[in-house]
């Protein structure tokens, strides 16, 4: 056994080419040992076992600085640079975590998870190496898919006139999450199909030098690649051709199905997704039929299509109005205000956390031009993303603080898909509509009619105390004012609908026979719905409680936890009113 | 005269070609005269007369569509589309905006202000197009300094694929507003050399068909290139190489310093910039300093050197402590990232309406990995940008809310310094500045030590009624304060500093003999600070009254009308607060 006695890539210098060939058959082994049970980024990883290797062989990390893009392919850098033992021991299994991350190792230089930075990040690197007049080589390691993200051109454009050592490998797996899309993708075709001889080159069009490697799974082709550029004092690109989810059959026919899979099993290669229903699932099928039905509709994406339930099936079905721009979010929201402008209906979904990438397209090119396009945008919840890198809290302060951007916040499945509907249909607003992730909430409470702007919805008038919960957090409202039945009060309960503005007309009117208002809502608090509520109610006496996450990058906290946190359970919720009442 | 005439587009059409040319001349005539007495975008107009010519002569706008980038070239457009008058009679000078505006006429289609954006908008024209069945060519106009953004290489990237009519051309003037930065710009030089036949083609690998056009101020070439591609069926770029700054000889030996040019003299080629120092020449003087003192030390910028008071001679002495990564904002902000994490001192400079655009660099490369480099944002104020496309209003809710980030707001240009030494030297941040953008404010009115984050400075200590004036609105505070002085109140006094976090202990400690707090702050509230102490004080019963700017985006209303429709003279404060007291 090679893996366990790697301690520091000092080590894998030490082998032989036998010896490395040993070592990648032993870490792929253990990788899909390990993933069948744990679930990660399977196909990405498989994938990138040789390179990795032959980067620690040639390179002297961390004196050399290798910058990983999303960092979801770094399983294999992990192994090598002392946190083998975390694959190989299954009580370790959860010791590390599934991105780059600086705290675990001096070999990371980043906590990265979005896509498209690395050439940025590892820039900085080279530029304060040359002025501090360190040595050492940086290595900018990114995706193919990763290089349609606009950051990435732009990296790759001012690194391309860096006059020093400057290397990026291009890990071409010939895949995004799902297919690669853009005019990029036929060229880089092009260079794989002549061996890199086509003479239509990105890579030299942005001033960088080229080099091709056909088989980027033979590690011996790529010592001798990284060996050639090793110091090399300008700018260059290793083009490596690799195979996503190398090794499991299942994988390297299906790579798009292992991009991120769950726990499977080794032999079968059937993954547990689990069960149920999902607000993604019901999503995709609404969608397909609004396509249907109207020609005039067309759902744009970025790359990560599954998410809202379009697999390769409903993608086919829903043919030219169903539009994958791949990793370029900016795009897309720039494209869906066209789209409507020209008098379609356009619909692009993401989550939160890759809504971040879109401020400035979202305020200028769409909301500044109040171009009805819907935004569907997938929220945090008790299955969401938790990773420091992905979490979807900031969506509410984002998008709500845009002039003409009404951004709605629906409580279950049926008010989801009824305020789809109207935003689809209006003509006056661009809509943002913000979409559970929980376990799915199905009532036939809620009002049907849109259009009032900020006109919350009573839902049921009490007296003393109003819990307005946004969104998903609605129920959590319901059941807060439970516990408060216990202690005789009869709670009014709001559903506001609008996160983007506050319905003064019903604030006033509550001052009269209320103490309290309690505001929830799932995302950081700052810049939030709750503290518009608090200002709107600042100057008349009314005591107001604004109840969501402190302002903070939550690391894997697990949703009940981080709920329990911020006194966002029912209980608490219900001691903190009991105590501001006196 | 032909310019008198020309109504509407059909208009062109019915020149012939000494006709075409004696309009060129007459036009550029009178941009001259006209920029002359109004100042506005001298140089890029200049230069793209012909080709505004030659696109409304061989295509049928409005049925074709042209969406231009940044628009701040379309005076000629706005020209032959029934706004000559606007141009030729003064007092008509005023009546139309700097960009492109929908509301003007039926030939734009877009309100745009920011670069980077044509290609996308149009992708999504010319898809609405194709799917609502409809006809018309789609062209896209993008200058070569707006191809280093981001959202243009992702818009040509998915428009490269694209199998129906899309046309690009971009205006190669070889400038950005300084001078163009990045690899791209070597192969753009090389195309121009060898009139289109240089095999690093940019546009060729990402799927497009290419022509070049070698005399881009040719009126009769450029008919013949745009007539060739006319109704094509697949995306092709014509790679135009004009003259920026075309027939004012002064102009066109400057272009950086005549790109926006204040009313000059057209005799003489002098430009009346008035007097005064500004903030943005202090903070070149300072940085410079910093520069010299400071191996470590590297001020970043976007494009818009100016600015900052980096003109061309700050820049040369600068030397490699200064980067300019062109208008690649995204890029800059990854790029100050990976200097902090290499033991540099990076300073990215920007306009608050700029750092829009780097929401998830911010959060992701910058703020989750927590690297203390500084960014300088300058803000709204009386001699701000106030085109809806350039409001410097939104920062404050866009960047406070991000974790681990540090928003200061100095109140005066000694305190600026004083904040900024401090940012540049502590090790434990990011930290965000934001530059006042108004009349200097010289005071030795501010705290020295920083790091006790969100301690907000108490600078006069009354009763009944505190001031929280932010940033360059602290002045506004002091005089308000005078007002109330009028009616026997002694009102407190604080300059917060902090936008990124509330002072409890404060807040809490003022309850006991306050009734009104004022929190004033020069920018929008929605999202911003004193919605936080609106909701810090929720639960205490205090009266909170938040004064900023409503959520909205303002089309060059003056500053002082700005404040007023929003309540912040001193003299409505006084009056407001007063009635609150009851």
């Amino acid at each position: 056994m090679f893996l366990e006695k790697i301690k520091s890539p000092a080590d894998v210098k030490a082998l032989d080419i036998e010896g490395l060939k040993s070592l990648v058959a032993e870490m792929r082994a253990t990788l899909i040992k390990k993933l069948s049970q744990t679930g990660g980024h399977t196909a990405p990883n498989l994938g990138f076992v040789e390179t990795t290797v032959a980067l620690h062989y040639v390179f002297d990390s961390p004196k050399d600085k290798i910058v990983y893009d999303v960092s979801h392919q770094s399983y294999s850098h992990k192994m090598l640079t002392g946190r083998a033992e975390a694959y190989l021991n299954p009580e370790k299994y959860w010791s590390i975590t599934g991105y780059t991350e600086p705290k675990e190792s001096e070999h990371d230089h980043f906590m990265v998870g979005h896509t498209s930075t690395s050439v940025s990040l590892a820039m900085g690197l080279a530029t304060a190496r040359d002025l501090l007049k360190e040595k050492g080589n940086v290595i900018a390691v990114i995706g193919d898919g990763s290089l349609s993200g606009g950051e990435a051109f732009e990296g790759l454009d001012n690194a391309g006139e860096y006059a020093r050592n400057f290397i990026v490998v291009v890990n071409d797996n010939e895949m995004s999450i799902a297919e690669n899309h853009g005019g990029l993708y036929k060229s880089l075709a092009e260079l794989r199909a002549t061996e890199g001889k086509s003479p239509n080159n990105y890579f030299r069009s942005l001033g960088f030098d080229y080099q091709y490697v056909a088989d980027g799974n033979n590690v011996e082709a790529l010592i001798a690649a990284f060996k050639s550029v090793k110091d090399s004092e300008h700018p260059v690109v290793i083009h490596v051709h690799t195979k996503k989810g190398k090794g499991l059959p299942w994988a390297e026919e299906n790579p798009e199905g292992w991009h991120w899979a769950a726990p499977f099993n080794p032999e079968t290669g059937v993954i547990n997704w689990g069960s149920g229903e999902s607000y993604g699932e019901i999503l995709g099928q609404y969608l397909l039929q609004k396509i249907k039905s109207d020609s005039k509709v067309v759902v744009i994406h970025s790359a990560v299509p599954a998410a809202i339930g379009f697999h390769a099936g409903r993608r086919k079905e829903a043919g030219k109005q169903f539009i994958d721009v791949g990793i370029a979010e900016e795009h897309a929201v720039a494209l869906a205000s066209g789209l409507a402008k020209g008098g379609a209906k356009p619909i692009y979904t993401t989550h939160s956390t890759f809504i971040q990438r879109t401020y400035d397209q979202l305020s200028q090119d769409l909301c500044a031009n109040n171009n009805p396009a819907t935004l569907l945008i997938t929220a945090a919840g008790a299955d969401g993303m938790n990773d420091t890198t992905h979490l979807c809290i900031f969506d509410i302060p984002l998008l709500s603080n845009i002039p003409n951007l009404i951004y709605l916040c629906p409580t279950c499945v049926e008010e989801l898909k009824c305020i789809t509907d109207w935003a689809i249909e209006q003509t006056e607003h661009p809509v943002a509509i913000r979409v559970p992730n929980s376990v799915l909430h199905r009532t036939d409470v809620f009002d049907k009619e849109y259009g009032n702007q900020n006109v919350f919805k009573v839902e049921h008038r009490g007296s003393r105390v109003a819990l307005l919960g946004l969104g998903d957090f609605y129920q959590r409202a319901v059941v807060a004012a439970l516990e408060l039945k216990k202690y005789g009060i009869d709670a009014t309960l709001v559903n506001p609908r609008y996160a983007s503005g506050v319905d003064v007309a019903l604030l006033a009117n509550l001052v009269a026979d209320h103490d309290v208002i309690v505001t929830l809502e799932n995302g950081v608090v700052a810049g939030g719905f709750g503290e518009k509520v608090a200002a709107a109610c600042g100057a008349n006496g009314m005591k107001v409680l604004v109840r969501g996450l402190a302002k903070e990058f939550y690391d894997k906290v697990p949703f009940n936890e981080l709920c329990e946190k911020n006194r966002l359970t029912p209980q608490q919720i219900a001691e903190d009113v009991l105590q501001l009442l006196g």
